[in-house]
């Protein structure tokens, strides 16, 4: 059987991040569908939503089904425009905006670009900061600073340690390092001396032999860096020494990096510091 | 007037990303409320639901008006333990699920994780890649491979290029590169060498040079380098240097590294490379 194939659009005055969050969290729900997405950031003025609307009718000719539209447009007549077409819209703040505005006794200001767009200065300068921050103790660099991390990454090679660090210092705004484990530190089931002195910020990234396998195969084909071999005696050595030493770890297999970094946070009880 | 106090709190069965992205966005449309915020990610069980529901009815006692909740819970049985407490709840799946189904002819899987869980190995791989390509082509280095970059961003020092990098690479998948442009370029008009061969995919980030002072400040305070004078004139050059070049280029003042990037996938025609 040859899978459904339907289109989905995702409206938006302004970046379209929020109509697509929303969008995609409720359409992975729904199995055994080709979706074909279609971003429409920016959508600002009559003439683009015309536009917009004769690219949803052709649309829901070639699949046979209406598109799906899902939108965060703030305009009133951007949006009637969007509703002459063939497709069913869900728009997130018609839907919430009234029952929020009777709660709050009060009416919303309608203005769009509000929710990522001005940065005030205090948040982007701790932003930046955790970037600068994450950049300069990436891998086992600056070893000395390490007591200013708010948290201190470690695993071997390729087990997620950087992109991890990247997006807690992008998202959250939080001071994350990271230092490696490497064959050396093998011989003995003991911590790297630099990180016996910031242990209670240690958190360990873990995989299954086979996918680290994989990923450093993309890295080194057929060295013995990337042999199964190695990499099980690696997995199974650091895995030792994080339960000995009473380190918390997750197993990354199949997660996202957005997924490990909110369950590290949630397990270190440590406080985003950004909002936006 | 003191400000109305409310609390705001997410609720989800996994990360919470969704929920915040939602609330906020509308939150954002309401003024003069001081917003409490709390997050429960990963309410996945009857027993911490109560713990929460407790919490909301306190926060409510405290401030003297009922929180809102915001939720991304797929089990019914927790969101209905929330619902007894003294709140309004808004909960995503349970608005939009029933309508989306209805639109698909098929039932929802109700399963948690599903939007930021799983990632697939291509998905995977596409965003280390991109990650790997701009920490390897931050600020200049190894300028040789800029042919091979999606975006080459370029500016003066403190112009934004290397959070808005990191962003469309952790974010997109972009594979961006960044290249300074440097007082030293300054007695001629005209770009550095290296990047006449990649013109096409250059785009300029530029600032007020009120901003760029203030945030050369904060690195080397009191310097030449800082000195507003300085930021006026590396500004006024770069930008008649983009007009001359036809490069397009973006004033980044007071606009978040989020919007920054959408604006830039946009006006360059690029695609993101990753979902999810």
């Amino acid at each position: 059987m040859t899978k459904q194939k339907r289109t989905v659009f995702y409206l938006s005055d302004r970046t379209g991040i929020t109509a697509e969050t929303l969008g995609h969290s409720l359409l992975t729900q729904f199995d055994g569908i080709e979706w074909e997405t279609i971003n429409v950031p920016f959508l600002d003025d009559l003439e683009k939503a015309k536009a917009v609307l004769m690219q949803i009718n052709q649309a829901a000719g070639r699949d046979g089904y209406r598109p799906l539209v899902f939108s965060t447009l703030l305009k009133p007549e951007i949006l009637s425009v969007i509703k002459q077409a063939n497709c069913r819209v869900y728009d997130f703040f018609e839907t919430f905006t009234h029952p929020v505005e009777e709660e709050l006794h009060q009416s919303s200001v309608r203005k769009a670009g509000r929710s990522h767009g001005v940065e005030h200065h205090p948040s982007y300068f701790k932003r930046i900061a955790a970037i600068n921050y994450v950049l300069a103790h990436d891998d086992g660099v600056n070893p000395k600073h390490l007591a200013e991390a708010d948290i201190v990454l470690t695993g071997v090679s390729r087990s997620g340690k950087t992109p991890t660090c990247l997006y807690l210092g992008l998202q959250y705004g939080i001071a994350a390092a990271n230092y490696p484990l490497t064959p050396d530190d093998m011989p003995v089931m003991r911590l790297p001396d630099v990180l016996e002195n910031v242990k209670s910020k240690l958190f360990g990234l873990t995989l299954i032999p086979e996918q680290l396998h994989f990923i450093r195969q993309e890295r080194r084909p057929d060295s013995q860096y990337a042999s199964l071999a190695q990499c099980q005696r690696e997995i199974q050595w650091q895995e030792s020494l994080f339960r000995q030493c009473n380190i918390p770890y997750l197993d990354t297999t199949r997660i996202s990096i957005e997924e490990i970094s909110a369950i590290i946070l949630n397990r270190c009880g440590l406080k985003r510091r950004l909002y936006g």
